[in-house]
């Protein structure tokens, strides 16, 4: 006998990435962080820090940022939640909106953290496969029985991106809250903000992991309309957000300029690698975020080149999954990186192919 | 129509301690905050963090403190799990062991987000009253039928310790798991932690936010049976604890010897405190913890003192429910502090009483 809930002993945990082992040297390319350093105001801000912050309970709904994304939108302080990155909103919309036994969809493949928080919140998972091309299937989703919609979007891990109005019309005809996790937003070309607060049913995730470069802080928002918010916050821990991490964010959002620049960077290189990998024999989906999902060539594995590459010191993303076993995700490093990938690769294609 | 779950919809959101704006000077003693600063090994490691941890995800189970914690008490990695505070831990503690409709225990009263987070997982909630004393009626608790019985031990707002052998009676007899939320326990004779994994029911939870100083982190750990540790693994967010909290965290607990001569000042206080508050009329509930229950003077109720403090810029904690609404729960602070109260609860007593 268990102490357990049941879905919670069946069940198996999330894995996360690979983090390598600190003082290792690695080409990491596999958990979607930026190779950039985040604003150096961040930095400043931390070494500057008051002390007195760190023993006294921070700000417990981390109002200096709030009133940050407030502005940058032109939304109110009450279409806004702060919570510790993405994961944690993920988890507080699933408490909010969806009861044991109740519905959630998404579409596949996508964040295989879905699954997980579905499974455990006891919820039922009603799973939606995108087209052959891996655009979303937006006709099937938005006729899905469920309490909430998890989009990822742009997608993982595929890139793929849902254009606005497409999403707009599907939160028109959706009968529960549409979630839009747009992690990787700012690296593609549209986003869905001004769905937040138009629809009643529209909640955007953001965070600052990927294009802030700020994956170590644990940092995102959520925005939308004032009701749903106010039911994240009452689920939410009343100080979800630490005293550091507050003020950090409030110092990467305050130099939003910082952050496109280097999202710029990104989307320039991601097209070059693009290019690359498809010369060495891949089959790149066209993506709108920092990552590439990659067919190897000759219609092979995925494994033994995630291996091979893993055995050369680069790490990239492998699933062994339905559409996903015969690919690679790679995260867009550097040039330098992405160079050190593409020596790899090229080695590797005389080793790997038959 | 809502499109939040019930229990959200129609619950209230917990309301935290008040936090004074920015800036504004007050005498601060009503969230228990310590009132001496962390170790020096906090800041240092502050200011000298590596920025790169800021860019990149952190170790997901927070390793570095967990060998602290298992060297401190002698127990296993795999017996450790780190989290955003207590609260986190609490939450997790429900979706682990307690589904929709299942019962949780706890002795009342108590810690007032206990009910607020049975009420987000759609429990049942078995509230068992204190004694006249506020000594918790272990017998009673014991019979409960409850996935989870949660025992914060010092208990808030009463300061009362439930000694080990007690609790390990109840764990014995208990159905489901045992949760010892030890918050407050440095500034206690005892402790539960050696239940830990001698039982097999048995979680004991504790957090840096008071006698580590730290409530701004957001840092708190649970140890006990490994698998009662794994499923909350596996409800837990991968990334919960940030890159920078990790670091300073594990500073922290590096030099207990700091935290224990500030948990030794603050309970020399608590005894010089609790003689001047009986001298001035209040009866004062024996405290294991870093705060005072007292009652005020003549059988009266608590809310004109505690708005006539923060009139005179002194925040104290004061709930109107019964059993606690003719007393005042004081948070332990600096022998200034407590003095400025003091002064004020003696000017006061002839203006509030009748």
């Amino acid at each position: 006998m268990s102490y357990l809930r049941r879905p919670i002993d069946e069940m198996a945990a999330y894995t996360p990435g690979e983090q390598p082992a600190e003082g290792e040297r690695v080409v990491k390319l596999n958990t979607n962080e930026n190779p950039y350093p985040p604003s150096p105001r961040v930095l400043e801000t931390l070494r500057a820090l008051d002390p007195s912050r760190l023993r006294r309970y921070p700000n417990p709904m981390a109002d200096k940022v709030r009133d940050l994304v407030a502005g940058l939108f032109g939304v109110g302080r009450e279409n806004v939640v702060c919570a510790n990155g993405s994961d944690e909103l993920l988890s507080l919309v699933m408490r909010a909106f969806v009861g044991e036994g109740d519905a959630v969809a998404w579409p596949t493949p996508t964040y295989s953290l879905y699954p997980v928080l579905a499974r455990v919140q006891a919820a039922e998972a009603v799973e939606v496969p995108t087209r052959e091309d891996f655009s979303v299937a937006v006709e099937a989703l938005a006729a899905a029985r469920a309490k909430a919609l998890l989009l990822c979007n742009p997608n993982a891990p595929t890139g793929v991106l849902t254009p606005p109005d497409a999403v707009d019309a599907l939160a028109a005809r959706f009968n529960g809250v549409v979630v839009v996790d747009e992690a990787y937003v700012d690296f593609a070309d549209a986003h869905c903000m001004g769905l937040a607060t138009r629809r009643p049913n529209v909640l955007v995730l953001r965070t600052l992991s990927k294009s802030y470069s700020l994956a170590g802080l644990r940092f995102g928002y959520a925005v939308g309309p004032a009701d749903l918010i106010e039911g994240l916050v009452k689920v939410k821990d009343s100080y979800n957000c630490d005293a550091v991490s507050i003020e950090l964010a409030a110092a990467a959002l305050a130099d939003p300029a910082w952050m496109q620049t280097n999202a710029d960077r990104i989307r320039a290189e991601r097209t070059r690698l693009s290019e690359r990998l498809a010369a060495l024999g891949f089959a790149v989906t066209p993506s709108q975020a920092n990552f590439l999902l990659a067919r190897v060539p000759a219609g092979g594995d995925g494994r033994p080149w995630y291996e091979a590459l893993k055995a050369r010191g680069i790490l990239v993303r492998y699933w062994n999954l339905p559409r996903l076993a015969d690919r690679l995700r790679i995260t867009v490093g550097t040039p330098q990186e992405n160079d050190a990938l593409l020596a790899a690769l090229q080695t590797l294609r005389k080793e790997v192919t038959p």
